[in-house]
């Protein structure tokens, strides 16, 4: 105890043994705690590129409570469970196993969560991922979900009247746009 | 001409010969197109940090008008051009020549291009850029000012009666959200 290169190793007694030799994997440089970059270094899809920087920064921001910029044993803990369950309901909606959601997927996954969206928007969905192929990758199905959450939070709060449409000013709605999107 | 790795080279002899040393020096496969990537590895900002991967997929996408997810050195002479109009637009903003816009530099550009912020808003977008010190670095600038550009544009052309607000319905405010962001 209290030596080695993790000073939490003492609180970390209570994190689950495979997560903490995940945690010292992807730790490269040995400091006791992951950046957004060694996270990216870890994490493939299944078209074989590391996760964006925009899903690493946008996971790894949801557990870096004190906002350090990195986030410790404890921590991972945390985001490791979270990856884990995305990728148990990337699977469930990847029907066909391969490794993507296509446009079809995607418009049955996102009805499953109870969303009804014209087929244009759901195309421009998948365009926007992927230009080429049409096909959403793990890391770009989590960033888009969680966008649609945090957006459907904020148009809530705002639709009084709950009629599907809000009344909203220019600062109102950028400041919307701009904390949900990442 | 016609040898060598650049194709594009004789109808590309209309390009700058800065240009092409440049887009030569980015180019590090040599394979005579620019990606995002190879763009992030040589834009370095005043932070010592590279441009950001949204920052670079950003201006990437601007110009590359067929969508392969690369750039010639035509369309690179374009880019270049935009970067460097940045550039000056981003020192003329940051007085101190600190290298970054901190939160009264940025609410002094922003007044400048015409838009009246709250405080807190303004404190909400350094802070979303850099939480840490509170430093606007120029790549977050250029998406900053691009996102608010797209944003404004796609405001306007819903306030029909020009008075501020806007009457939305969900999917369309995802749509405006999720294409202005990138």
């Amino acid at each position: 105890m209290g030596h080695g290169p993790y000073p939490s190793i003492g609180s970390g007694g209570g994190v689950n043994p495979q997560v903490q030799q995940w945690f010292r994997a992807v730790d490269k440089d040995q400091s006791g705690f992951i950046t957004a970059a060694e996270l990216k270094a870890a994490l493939v899809n299944a078209q074989g590129q590391t996760f964006s920087e925009t899903a690493c920064n946008l996971m790894l921001g949801m557990f870096d409570k004190d906002r350090t910029g990195h986030i410790n044993v404890e921590e991972f803990e945390k985001l490791y469970t979270y990856i884990n369950q995305w990728l148990a309901v990337f699977k469930t909606y990847d029907t066909d196993q391969s490794g993507n959601i296509e446009e079809k997927e995607l418009t049955n996954a996102l009805a499953q969560m109870g969303f009804r969206f014209t087929p244009d928007f759901i195309s421009f969905l998948v365009k926007r991922s992927d230009p080429k192929e049409g096909k959403v990758s793990v890391d770009s199905f989590i960033v888009l979900c969680v966008q649609i959450q945090r957006f459907t939070e904020a148009f809530r709060a705002r639709d009084t009247q709950q009629n599907g449409t809000v009344t909203i000013g220019f600062e109102d709605f950028l400041n919307v746009a701009l904390s949900c999107s990442i």
